[in-house]
Protein backbone atom coordinates (compact mmCIF):
# COMPACT_ATOMS: atom_id res chain seq x y z
CA UNK A 1 0.00 0.00 0.00
CA UNK A 2 1.45 3.25 -0.91
CA UNK A 3 -0.44 6.83 0.53
CA UNK A 4 0.24 10.68 0.04
CA UNK A 5 -0.24 12.66 3.17
CA UNK A 6 -0.98 16.30 2.19
CA UNK A 7 -1.20 18.81 5.16
CA UNK A 8 -2.51 21.68 3.70
CA UNK A 9 -1.42 25.28 4.55
CA UNK A 10 -1.81 28.03 3.08
CA UNK A 11 1.65 29.46 3.41
CA UNK A 12 2.99 25.45 3.10
CA UNK A 13 1.47 22.29 1.89
CA UNK A 14 3.66 19.70 3.21
CA UNK A 15 3.11 16.34 1.38
CA UNK A 16 4.79 12.65 1.94
CA UNK A 17 4.85 9.71 0.20
CA UNK A 18 4.87 6.15 2.91
CA UNK A 19 4.62 2.62 0.95
CA UNK A 20 4.15 0.08 3.76
CA UNK A 21 5.93 -3.43 2.56
CA UNK A 22 4.20 -6.94 2.66
CA UNK A 23 6.43 -7.40 6.21
CA UNK A 24 4.61 -4.30 7.47
CA UNK A 25 7.58 -2.58 7.18
CA UNK A 26 7.13 1.23 6.27
CA UNK A 27 9.07 3.65 3.91
CA UNK A 28 9.11 7.19 3.05
CA UNK A 29 9.62 7.37 -0.69
CA UNK A 30 9.23 10.90 -0.34
CA UNK A 31 8.67 14.39 1.34
CA UNK A 32 8.51 17.59 1.68
CA UNK A 33 6.79 20.76 1.00
CA UNK A 34 5.20 23.32 -1.49
CA UNK A 35 6.14 26.80 -0.89
CA UNK A 36 4.15 29.40 -1.86
CA UNK A 37 5.05 33.09 -2.65
CA UNK A 38 3.45 35.40 -0.56
CA UNK A 39 3.31 38.23 -3.07
CA UNK A 40 1.91 35.92 -5.68
CA UNK A 41 -1.90 35.97 -5.90
CA UNK A 42 -3.92 33.44 -4.57
CA UNK A 43 -5.48 32.13 -7.59
CA UNK A 44 -1.62 31.26 -8.82
CA UNK A 45 -1.05 29.93 -5.41
CA UNK A 46 -3.58 27.32 -5.90
CA UNK A 47 -2.69 26.45 -9.02
CA UNK A 48 1.00 25.80 -8.22
CA UNK A 49 -0.46 23.65 -5.23
CA UNK A 50 -2.92 21.47 -8.06
CA UNK A 51 0.06 21.74 -11.03
CA UNK A 52 3.01 19.94 -7.73
CA UNK A 53 0.48 17.47 -6.17
CA UNK A 54 -0.41 16.31 -9.29
CA UNK A 55 2.95 15.98 -10.35
CA UNK A 56 4.13 14.11 -7.13
CA UNK A 57 1.06 11.38 -7.70
CA UNK A 58 1.99 11.02 -11.46
CA UNK A 59 5.57 10.25 -10.36
CA UNK A 60 4.87 8.54 -7.12
CA UNK A 61 1.66 6.91 -7.83
CA UNK A 62 0.14 6.29 -4.80
CA UNK A 63 -3.21 4.52 -4.48
CA UNK A 64 -5.02 6.74 -2.28
CA UNK A 65 -4.75 10.03 -0.67
CA UNK A 66 -4.85 11.54 2.85
CA UNK A 67 -5.72 14.45 4.68
CA UNK A 68 -6.13 16.22 7.73
CA UNK A 69 -9.79 16.61 8.56
CA UNK A 70 -10.14 20.57 9.76
CA UNK A 71 -12.34 22.00 12.74
CA UNK A 72 -10.53 25.10 14.18
CA UNK A 73 -8.74 27.87 12.48
CA UNK A 74 -8.07 31.18 13.98
CA UNK A 75 -10.91 32.98 12.71
CA UNK A 76 -13.56 32.84 9.37
CA UNK A 77 -11.02 34.52 6.68
CA UNK A 78 -7.39 32.28 7.85
CA UNK A 79 -10.80 29.14 7.49
CA UNK A 80 -11.70 30.45 4.10
CA UNK A 81 -7.87 30.25 3.25
CA UNK A 82 -7.15 27.41 4.34
CA UNK A 83 -10.11 25.72 2.84
CA UNK A 84 -8.94 26.46 -0.56
CA UNK A 85 -5.88 25.03 -0.75
CA UNK A 86 -7.78 22.10 1.06
CA UNK A 87 -10.51 22.08 -1.98
CA UNK A 88 -7.20 22.15 -4.44
CA UNK A 89 -5.29 19.46 -2.37
CA UNK A 90 -8.64 17.30 -2.85
CA UNK A 91 -9.50 17.89 -6.07
CA UNK A 92 -5.59 16.91 -7.34
CA UNK A 93 -6.61 13.69 -5.90
CA UNK A 94 -9.66 13.08 -7.74
CA UNK A 95 -8.53 13.97 -11.05
CA UNK A 96 -5.85 11.74 -10.77
CA UNK A 97 -8.90 9.03 -10.10
CA UNK A 98 -7.87 8.31 -6.22
CA UNK A 99 -10.28 8.96 -3.13
CA UNK A 100 -9.45 10.96 -0.36
CA UNK A 101 -9.68 9.88 3.07
CA UNK A 102 -9.50 12.36 5.92
CA UNK A 103 -8.63 11.99 9.30
CA UNK A 104 -9.03 14.81 12.80
CA UNK A 105 -5.87 16.03 14.40
CA UNK A 106 -6.73 13.32 17.07
CA UNK A 107 -6.94 10.24 14.89
CA UNK A 108 -3.54 11.55 13.21
CA UNK A 109 -1.86 11.70 16.67
CA UNK A 110 -3.41 8.72 18.14
CA UNK A 111 -2.45 6.19 15.25
CA UNK A 112 1.25 7.64 14.74
CA UNK A 113 1.93 8.25 18.51
CA UNK A 114 -0.60 6.46 20.14
CA UNK A 115 -1.78 9.20 22.17
CA UNK A 116 -4.66 11.97 20.98
CA UNK A 117 -3.25 14.60 22.72
CA UNK A 118 0.21 14.47 22.02
CA UNK A 119 2.75 17.27 21.14
CA UNK A 120 3.84 18.14 17.56
CA UNK A 121 7.86 16.85 18.33
CA UNK A 122 6.50 13.37 19.87
CA UNK A 123 4.83 13.25 16.55
CA UNK A 124 7.91 14.00 14.39
CA UNK A 125 10.62 11.70 16.42
CA UNK A 126 7.62 8.76 16.30
CA UNK A 127 7.54 9.80 12.42
CA UNK A 128 11.12 9.41 12.17
CA UNK A 129 11.09 6.00 13.88
CA UNK A 130 8.70 4.66 12.14
CA UNK A 131 10.50 5.63 9.06
CA UNK A 132 13.77 4.73 9.87
CA UNK A 133 14.94 8.67 9.37
CA UNK A 134 18.02 9.66 10.49
CA UNK A 135 16.92 13.55 10.10
CA UNK A 136 13.86 14.81 11.08
CA UNK A 137 12.02 16.17 7.94
CA UNK A 138 12.08 19.37 7.26
CA UNK A 139 9.79 22.13 7.23
CA UNK A 140 7.85 20.58 9.95
CA UNK A 141 4.82 20.29 7.74
CA UNK A 142 6.79 17.06 5.59
CA UNK A 143 7.05 15.28 8.84
CA UNK A 144 2.77 16.32 9.25
CA UNK A 145 2.38 14.86 6.37
CA UNK A 146 3.98 12.00 6.54
CA UNK A 147 2.36 11.09 10.00
CA UNK A 148 -1.35 11.41 7.99
CA UNK A 149 -0.24 9.03 5.58
CA UNK A 150 1.04 6.45 8.22
CA UNK A 151 -1.97 7.02 9.60
CA UNK A 152 -3.81 6.19 6.93
CA UNK A 153 -1.93 3.11 7.01
CA UNK A 154 -2.64 2.18 10.39
CA UNK A 155 -6.37 3.06 10.10
CA UNK A 156 -6.86 1.03 6.85
CA UNK A 157 -4.53 -2.42 9.00
CA UNK A 158 -7.51 -2.06 11.63
CA UNK A 159 -9.99 -2.31 8.95
CA UNK A 160 -8.76 -5.22 7.59
CA UNK A 161 -7.98 -7.23 10.62
CA UNK A 162 -11.90 -5.97 12.07
CA UNK A 163 -13.13 -6.90 8.68
CA UNK A 164 -11.81 -10.14 9.00
CA UNK A 165 -13.01 -10.83 12.28
CA UNK A 166 -16.51 -9.64 11.64
CA UNK A 167 -19.01 -12.43 9.97
CA UNK B 1 -15.98 42.78 -22.55
CA UNK B 2 -17.16 39.11 -21.65
CA UNK B 3 -17.26 38.59 -17.89
CA UNK B 4 -18.10 35.32 -15.63
CA UNK B 5 -19.65 35.68 -12.65
CA UNK B 6 -19.39 32.98 -9.87
CA UNK B 7 -21.18 32.60 -6.48
CA UNK B 8 -19.51 29.59 -4.77
CA UNK B 9 -21.81 27.71 -2.56
CA UNK B 10 -21.45 24.35 -1.00
CA UNK B 11 -24.65 23.13 -2.47
CA UNK B 12 -25.55 25.33 -5.20
CA UNK B 13 -22.95 27.60 -7.12
CA UNK B 14 -24.20 30.21 -9.57
CA UNK B 15 -22.83 31.54 -12.54
CA UNK B 16 -23.67 33.70 -15.46
CA UNK B 17 -21.57 35.24 -18.51
CA UNK B 18 -22.47 39.01 -19.16
CA UNK B 19 -20.90 41.24 -21.67
CA UNK B 20 -20.72 44.49 -22.33
CA UNK B 21 -21.90 45.69 -26.00
CA UNK B 22 -19.57 48.70 -27.17
CA UNK B 23 -23.10 51.29 -26.76
CA UNK B 24 -22.30 49.82 -23.17
CA UNK B 25 -25.79 47.72 -23.10
CA UNK B 26 -25.41 44.83 -20.96
CA UNK B 27 -26.42 40.91 -21.88
CA UNK B 28 -27.13 37.63 -20.30
CA UNK B 29 -25.29 35.56 -21.93
CA UNK B 30 -26.10 32.70 -20.14
CA UNK B 31 -26.68 31.74 -16.40
CA UNK B 32 -27.62 28.59 -14.06
CA UNK B 33 -26.42 26.99 -10.98
CA UNK B 34 -24.04 23.87 -10.11
CA UNK B 35 -26.22 21.82 -7.78
CA UNK B 36 -24.27 19.51 -6.04
CA UNK B 37 -25.88 16.25 -4.92
CA UNK B 38 -25.51 15.97 -0.56
CA UNK B 39 -24.64 12.16 -0.92
CA UNK B 40 -21.56 12.77 -3.10
CA UNK B 41 -17.91 12.58 -1.37
CA UNK B 42 -16.38 16.01 -1.02
CA UNK B 43 -13.59 15.50 -3.51
CA UNK B 44 -16.57 13.90 -6.36
CA UNK B 45 -18.50 17.63 -5.71
CA UNK B 46 -15.74 19.40 -6.43
CA UNK B 47 -14.45 17.66 -9.24
CA UNK B 48 -18.14 18.46 -10.30
CA UNK B 49 -17.96 22.68 -10.15
CA UNK B 50 -14.14 22.61 -11.51
CA UNK B 51 -15.37 20.29 -15.30
CA UNK B 52 -18.50 22.17 -15.14
CA UNK B 53 -16.85 26.12 -14.53
CA UNK B 54 -14.33 24.72 -17.13
CA UNK B 55 -16.59 24.20 -19.88
CA UNK B 56 -18.37 26.92 -19.48
CA UNK B 57 -15.31 29.14 -19.73
CA UNK B 58 -14.67 26.79 -23.05
CA UNK B 59 -18.28 27.75 -24.55
CA UNK B 60 -18.49 30.90 -23.35
CA UNK B 61 -15.03 32.44 -23.49
CA UNK B 62 -14.91 35.14 -20.82
CA UNK B 63 -11.74 37.39 -20.80
CA UNK B 64 -12.08 37.09 -16.75
CA UNK B 65 -14.07 35.76 -13.56
CA UNK B 66 -15.57 37.48 -10.81
CA UNK B 67 -16.12 35.93 -7.20
CA UNK B 68 -17.03 37.45 -3.98
CA UNK B 69 -14.36 37.97 -1.36
CA UNK B 70 -16.22 36.20 1.82
CA UNK B 71 -15.39 37.90 5.18
CA UNK B 72 -18.21 35.79 6.86
CA UNK B 73 -19.22 32.40 7.75
CA UNK B 74 -21.91 30.99 10.12
CA UNK B 75 -19.00 29.26 11.72
CA UNK B 76 -15.02 27.44 11.05
CA UNK B 77 -16.68 24.44 9.63
CA UNK B 78 -19.17 25.87 7.15
CA UNK B 79 -15.87 28.50 5.73
CA UNK B 80 -13.55 25.10 5.16
CA UNK B 81 -16.13 24.58 3.29
CA UNK B 82 -17.02 27.39 1.20
CA UNK B 83 -13.42 27.81 0.59
CA UNK B 84 -12.93 24.67 -0.60
CA UNK B 85 -15.40 25.66 -3.66
CA UNK B 86 -13.77 28.83 -3.95
CA UNK B 87 -10.62 27.48 -4.35
CA UNK B 88 -11.51 25.16 -7.11
CA UNK B 89 -13.79 28.42 -8.79
CA UNK B 90 -10.81 30.26 -8.65
CA UNK B 91 -8.08 27.14 -10.15
CA UNK B 92 -10.43 26.65 -12.86
CA UNK B 93 -10.28 30.05 -13.87
CA UNK B 94 -6.78 30.27 -13.69
CA UNK B 95 -6.12 27.20 -15.56
CA UNK B 96 -7.60 28.38 -18.01
CA UNK B 97 -5.48 31.55 -18.16
CA UNK B 98 -8.03 33.53 -16.91
CA UNK B 99 -7.66 36.32 -14.39
CA UNK B 100 -9.43 36.39 -11.06
CA UNK B 101 -10.96 39.39 -9.65
CA UNK B 102 -12.75 39.55 -6.06
CA UNK B 103 -15.64 42.19 -4.98
CA UNK B 104 -16.74 42.71 -1.63
CA UNK B 105 -20.85 41.78 -0.96
CA UNK B 106 -20.58 45.53 0.14
CA UNK B 107 -18.65 46.87 -3.71
CA UNK B 108 -21.73 44.16 -5.53
CA UNK B 109 -24.50 45.64 -4.21
CA UNK B 110 -22.96 49.33 -4.49
CA UNK B 111 -22.39 48.62 -8.48
CA UNK B 112 -25.54 47.13 -8.99
CA UNK B 113 -27.99 49.09 -6.85
CA UNK B 114 -25.76 51.90 -5.81
CA UNK B 115 -26.22 51.16 -2.30
CA UNK B 116 -23.76 48.71 -0.36
CA UNK B 117 -27.09 47.71 2.36
CA UNK B 118 -29.30 46.51 -0.61
CA UNK B 119 -31.81 43.63 0.32
CA UNK B 120 -31.04 40.51 -1.81
CA UNK B 121 -34.45 40.93 -3.59
CA UNK B 122 -33.33 44.63 -4.64
CA UNK B 123 -30.29 42.82 -6.49
CA UNK B 124 -32.12 40.26 -8.19
CA UNK B 125 -34.39 42.94 -9.68
CA UNK B 126 -31.73 45.79 -10.53
CA UNK B 127 -30.04 42.49 -12.14
CA UNK B 128 -33.44 41.85 -14.63
CA UNK B 129 -33.84 45.40 -15.26
CA UNK B 130 -29.91 45.99 -16.08
CA UNK B 131 -29.80 42.88 -18.67
CA UNK B 132 -33.42 43.10 -19.72
CA UNK B 133 -34.60 39.72 -18.26
CA UNK B 134 -38.54 39.12 -18.42
CA UNK B 135 -38.53 36.68 -15.84
CA UNK B 136 -36.06 36.22 -12.92
CA UNK B 137 -32.89 33.97 -12.40
CA UNK B 138 -33.57 30.99 -10.46
CA UNK B 139 -32.08 29.70 -8.31
CA UNK B 140 -31.03 33.14 -7.00
CA UNK B 141 -27.40 31.61 -6.97
CA UNK B 142 -27.80 32.40 -10.36
CA UNK B 143 -28.58 36.04 -10.25
CA UNK B 144 -26.19 36.59 -7.60
CA UNK B 145 -23.53 35.58 -10.14
CA UNK B 146 -24.53 37.97 -12.63
CA UNK B 147 -24.87 40.79 -10.48
CA UNK B 148 -21.01 39.71 -9.51
CA UNK B 149 -20.14 39.80 -13.13
CA UNK B 150 -22.08 43.11 -13.47
CA UNK B 151 -19.79 44.44 -10.63
CA UNK B 152 -16.71 43.77 -12.22
CA UNK B 153 -17.99 45.40 -15.97
CA UNK B 154 -18.65 48.72 -13.68
CA UNK B 155 -16.07 48.65 -11.90
CA UNK B 156 -13.62 48.23 -15.03
CA UNK B 157 -15.45 50.84 -16.53
CA UNK B 158 -15.00 53.44 -13.55
CA UNK B 159 -11.19 52.06 -13.55
CA UNK B 160 -10.74 53.14 -16.94
CA UNK B 161 -12.59 56.30 -16.87
CA UNK B 162 -10.52 57.39 -13.86
CA UNK B 163 -6.98 56.12 -15.53
CA UNK B 164 -8.12 58.29 -18.63
CA UNK B 165 -8.11 61.45 -16.74
CA UNK B 166 -5.31 60.47 -14.22
CA UNK B 167 -2.22 61.92 -15.88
Amino acid sequence: MRVLGVDCGSEYTGYGVVEQHEDQRLLCCVCGAIKLRTRDAMALKLQRIFADLTAIIAEHRPEVVAIEDVFYAANVKSALKLGQVRGVAMLAASSCGLEVAEYSPLSIKSAVVGYGRAEKVQVQQMVMRLLKLSEAPEPSDASDALAIAICHIHTAATLKRYQAVTP
